[in-house]
């Protein structure tokens, strides 16, 4: 019997590479088309163009009834915003895409608009044209944005190298942990919960960040952490033919993750290798700068935490605490697969 | 009783009114912002940067049965590029998000992408990142497409002048019949139907006309027909702050739509002005150069047919063959009124 194949099958990442030949029509003026978290196109001038687009449905991304339309329309700009940091760019304009159940009140498109004004004056990107529309049944934003970044500090994925340090830009797993609370699986004292879910509810763009990062001359690769780290580390390894060691006793474990784990009788650790939507920055540091690039981070306020390094070779490895070593692969977030 | 506002009170272009003042953030660099077929961007160098982006999601804007998937993805892409051709551009790159059902087949989607691809091979348009992720119930495609084009040569919605020639670069009205006959309230001969049904699947994108008209210095103004003929005149009108004047003996009828027309026993003009999705452009020319304008479009094999004019008022009117004169006001699609 027949039987069509069906994304479940080959899954998100699977899709991308069967789809991303498809687009390559024009080679001029792309300098990374699909696989990065922008699209870097070559313009007139000193910088070029990045182009990053997110698309949030409801009941797959959020659910109404998680935050106030405020909250739900600074996470969609944020998370593009977050791909711009990624690049070390600079945001321009924002243009946003709704298809909009018909019985949404509108004092709820107003919060959400209020939302993304908030985020949007504070990096003062422009809320541009976009499309409204009419949908049936859920809700969903689209969020393209617009940046720019001069043509010698763009970060991309493929060019991380052998001796780099790898750095984190703040910590992980909180968002992971919110997600599991605001899906209503646990009960936990709100001491513990609230910062976790806000975690999740209104991550920061490392904006300052990146451009920190693109401008050091010390950054060779970069990606934002939102499939979990040891997806987004899978993705800096296969990109740029390298692999990677972690320590775990270098990995930053911030106090309610600590103790959401212990409630929950779980290795934080697992729950950083594997959670998603962190949007901290996932960074190669040149091995010989790094250490004077993270006292410089520390006295601008910034957080720059190395956790291992990249190395010759194929995969990734853990140490643990004793010293054990223990080999992982990708273990975040698909949309497609179970 | 408390109640409270839904979208379907105000309508699309009041939340679009209600929105726009919200995203004026940062003023430098924006030529158009929310309110034309794209946002325009000043950069360096001596083009403007063009972004739009449009939003489709299945059982609003299509059917999943109604065609193929490849006519599907034509179509998504066709429609920005309309975009770009109503504001005199050329199309660079498409960023293509997708919100797909996991049951959905890989092959559709393989489909889907070939579609696309066909159209953007033959206006050398890169298909680039996009996003992918799960829906759980529609499929929903957001497609974001940049363009650029000769900063003195764009063309805009709010620059018509009284005196100015009203045009169009094909006919209307057919899309409108061929959804119609879509929807199933209608059997007709195929050779009726055929071409109606193809006009609102697989519409061309204008853009040798629209890069026709910007260089000709001939066109002040521009909108391409998505929402009907009486609503984007209408757009015209209001935003350029002049009247229109439009004789019913000089819009074309093409053979199909008049057939149509005779079977359900309308009136075509009636059709054509509330219809929508034509993705023709209208536009505004210059009176003392329509007359060449239009001998030239015919020479290279595009159409360009007057039919009627700006003149210096509020508001719109139909000449009818007998002369009498009717005002007439928008009364094409908006996606949250009924």
């Amino acid at each position: 019997m027949y039987n069509a194949m069906k994304l479940k099958e080959i899954g998100e990442f699977g899709f991308i590479d069967r789809v991303a030949p498809l687009g390559r029509i024009r080679a001029e003026g792309v300098v990374k088309g699909i696989g990065d978290d922008c699209a870097v196109v070559a313009v007139d001038g000193p910088d070029y163009l990045l182009v990053t687009t997110d698309l949030l449905v409801e009941r797959v991304h959020f659910l109404m009834d998680w935050a106030p339309a405020e909250v739900i329309g600074r996470k969609a700009l944020a998370v593009n915003l977050s791909d711009i940091a990624a690049c070390g760019g600079i945001p321009l304009d924002a243009f946003i895409s709704l298809a909009i159940p018909e019985d949404l009140d509108v004092e709820w498109l107003d919060g959400f608009y209020q939302g993304m004004r908030g985020l949007a004056d504070s990096f003062r990107v422009n809320l541009l044209g976009g499309d409204t529309t009419g949908s049936k049944s859920d809700l969903v934003i689209n969020v393209a944005v617009t940046g720019r970044v001069p043509c010698d500090q763009v970060l991309l994925r493929h060019t991380a190298r052998e001796g780099d340090v790898i750095a984190i830009t703040g910590p992980l797993g909180e968002s992971a942990a919110g997600l599991e609370i605001l899906l209503g699986k646990l009960q936990l004292p709100p001491q513990v919960a609230a910062p976790l879910v806000a975690a999740h509810l209104e991550p920061r763009p490392h904006l300052p960040e990146g451009r920190f990062l693109a401008s050091s001359g010390a950054c060779t690769s970069a990606i934002d952490v939102s499939d979990g780290l040891s997806s987004d580390l899978g993705h800096l390894c296969q990109d740029s033919g390298v692999a990677a060691v972690v320590y775990e006793d270098r990995i930053p474990v911030s106090l309610p993750l600590a103790r959401f784990a212990e409630l929950t009788s779980r290795n934080p650790i697992e729950i950083i290798l594997s959670g998603g939507e962190d949007y901290v920055l996932l960074v190669a540091l040149k091995h010989n700068m790094a250490e004077d690039l993270q006292r410089r981070a520390h006295q601008q306020g910034m957080r720059l935490h190395p956790i291992g390094e990249f190395i010759a070779g194929r995969g990734m490895e853990l140490v643990r605490r004793n010293n054990t070593r223990e080999p992982f692969g990708p273990r975040g977030w698909d949309h497609f697969r179970a």
